[in-house]
């Protein structure tokens, strides 16, 4: 855990709207309800976790309607998780960024860099790229020519930004994250014939995109990724392909190339998108669900090739029972032909 | 997209094979039908796109076969993607390798480098590694002993080569790749017992590898990636498999160890292969396969142990209704015990 | 293959407590039976590669009971594994660490370093860290604030860890791996909510993780790999998973959060693991297995959901010939209907 500051529960209870029942003690730092700890807050997000309630923490919070009859401290609120938010960043404040640049950077001479940011160690600013203020670059990053990053964006160590790609504002790229390598296009052959990729990436404000994720750059045009979408860790993303806005994609999904994505698409680990379809808005795929052909409507689907959710359980219920269907067929075939 | 060059249409004809149909205009660079840009070159690669010719593209190319009767300049070719290709070597020339050796580098001095090379920023070249003529090392690579890299070749950012690792002329390595890590050998124990991986990787000519992409060495002997192959982001080899020429293998794709893997292979993304397998030149697996066994001969197969693809396709079809057939076999037997 | 010593068959018989048949020679390296190459020690593990046996290679060792007849040198064990790692040990000795410190390193002053420590070029060592003895770090690797890493450490290129996470002793951490990003938690929104990420990883004592593998920290408390477990490349873990010791995780498997996982677990390639759910000690998952639920017994799962892994055997054989199941049962119906 980060170093935390101290603070006293009836401040607490002020930022988060809550209400505080039993003594105004000082808490410093959060808690889970498996492994509390003396002095820490300890959030109770739902029923299942009231029975960790030991008082080994200061102080609890907890949903109203969960209401409890013990001598702990505890904040009430009407939502944990808006909660959760405001208590994390008042006790782990970020640290401001103070234009600290490393002597260890190498920056062309062409590069623009706004007031202030921070660069890290070993940290590559390519010819003629922009970045905007309050920006912060991690250790070892490297990026490329032309490249435009916005302002307030946080891209963390080793991060790999090809030429010409742009980056809005408040983007979090993670460690390893590689942004605009070439698309994976080939013309077969004995020895495939590459397919030069001289498109782009364009990462519109509020996107995050997590540790060793890889969005290719487009073979013309543009790989674009929504405003406000968040992608978890080592996902793919193909060349050509849009996805729109607010979507979460989980960890290890993978879009082909050339998809148009809607809004608000939520995608559970390990999803496989075919090339050149197109996705609705507000579609839901469960974990591993693979899907090859355009979805038209919004709804939840699972399996490979992908269908609504409740079918596919439904169905998947009379697979595992498949040897015993076949030994009733054969019991009835035999019924009859002794007919 | 890049910086372009401004070339005049019937130059782009000449260089493509193609007719010219329409005022011989200036174009500079290249867009999509679906977001066409003034004054730039547009590709039609089929039936489908033609309702997107507008005009606000200045000229387009379009296969034979597909001749409309339309004002805009048009250049007409046999086939849209080597022209493409062509076209895209044109406009977007490669960048000379100019021996432009960073200070950064930290170069062993038993290292021995060709001319002309182009070393990165913060680049490392440890002892006895040898790096061939007109070869392109991105920033912040880490190459280890002993290892030796072809002519021709471009390694981009971040990528990390472990010792002792072979690799051919012509080839890519994309950002964050790692070639040569230890395979995963273990013998099982309480604390499992690690099993050295004092093998090599050999990457032969004209491979190209994606980001992200994980290469391991081999226990003894040496993991190879054949002639011509390539492959893309985020895809895992495992130790000591040998994978074919000219295979085309796409994002997340995974091989266990000890594969035998031919030539000409095409793997779609997520398709899993199992360790000790071996598999026919000219097999082709779709989106998420999974490969437990030897595939002996050359088809396309799906699902998960696959199957030839077809048979896969007609099999879940039935699997969406099996709560259909259960309840007409339950019908069945119904009326067979009330006669 | 790396550098090798020279060394006397009897030598090799008393290291791995073997019994040597033929003339005492001396070998060179090490070679599979695929590849043999002269003067070199090669191992046969099975049955199933005594064809090979061509008296190419210098020496062979063989596990008893699978006695030959021919006239070159063997060496024969009880079991050729453990025999494996001896003679890999003898003949390709570790480097040892002899407190090499790149200048290009940027260490800063309140960091605690070891002795004897290697570290590489560009290697970021931030505020606070420590660094236990015998520790090796390879070059740009970036290292946060109140890191810990102890004794006997080997950390590859290329990897980040950020700030506060904590590695024991004996831990292996391949290149461009990622220890400590955010763990993917948002509230959904029209711009998602990002809950800050203010918890750690730990990661105890002998474990090994895998190139480009990401270990994400928790939300509150600690993601924790537990002594012993070995993880392969490109694998995820969610925030706040917990796993098990002495468990082996082979590549591209992916941890959802909140997960808690047992001992000795081994899951194949590509299995995924829904969040909030429990793995009992010691289950098995087949390649691509998918885990939506608690799994309370022991026992082999394949199939997504995951079942027993005969169970699913039996069933996919049914699924195959659906198709002609669905006939059979609609010649009953045509049959009954007759009647």
């Amino acid at each position: 855990m980060e170093k935390q500051i101290t603070i006293k529960l009836s401040e607490i209870a002020a930022i988060i709207s809550g209400e505080l029942v039993g003594s105004d003690t000082n808490v410093s730092g959060l808690c889970v309800p498996e492994a509390q700890k003396a002095g820490s807050l300890c959030f109770i997000s739902s029923k299942h976790y009231l029975g960790y309630m030991n008082g080994v923490a200061g102080a609890y919070v907890l949903p109203r309607g969960l209401e409890v009859n013990l001598a702990y401290p505890i904040i009430y609120v009407d939502d944990t998780r808006p909660a959760l938010v405001k208590i994390l960043k008042t006790m782990f404040p970020e640290k401001p960024v103070t234009h600290n640049i490393s002597k260890t950077a190498s920056i062309a001479p062409s590069a623009e860099i706004g007031e202030p940011v921070d660069i890290g160690h070993n940290v590559c600013l390519d010819s003629f790229c922009r970045i905007g203020n309050h920006t912060k670059i991690g250790n070892g990053t490297s990026i490329g020519e032309n490249v435009r990053i916005g302002n307030n964006c946080l891209i963390y160590p080793n991060v790999t930004i090809y030429d010409n790609v742009t980056i809005g504002d408040n983007v979090i790229i993670h460690a390893g994250a590689v942004i605009g390598a070439d698309g994976f296009g080939f013309i077969p052959a004995a020895n495939p014939i590459k397919i030069p990729q001289k498109g782009t990436v364009i990462i519109e404000d509020f996107v995050e995109i997590g540790a060793n994720t890889c969005i290719d750059r487009a073979t013309i045009g543009a790989t674009v990724i929504g405003y406000g979408t968040k992608i978890d860790n080592l996902v793919m993303v193909g060349h050509n392909t849009r996805i729109g806005k607010s979507c979460l994609i989980a960890s290890q999904v993978g879009f082909s190339g050339s998809i148009e994505a809607g809004d608000g698409i939520i995608a559970a680990g390990q999803v496989g998108f075919a090339d050149h379809i197109k996705i609705a808005s507000g579609a839901i795929f469960g974990g591993q669900a693979g899907v090859p052909n355009d979805i038209k409507e919004k709804g939840t689907y699972l399996g490979a090739p992908c269908i609504d959710m409740m079918k596919y359980a439904k169905a998947y219920a009379v697979f595992q029972e498949l040897p015993e269907l076949r030994r009733r067929v054969k019991n009835l075939e035999n019924k009859s032909n002794s007919n």
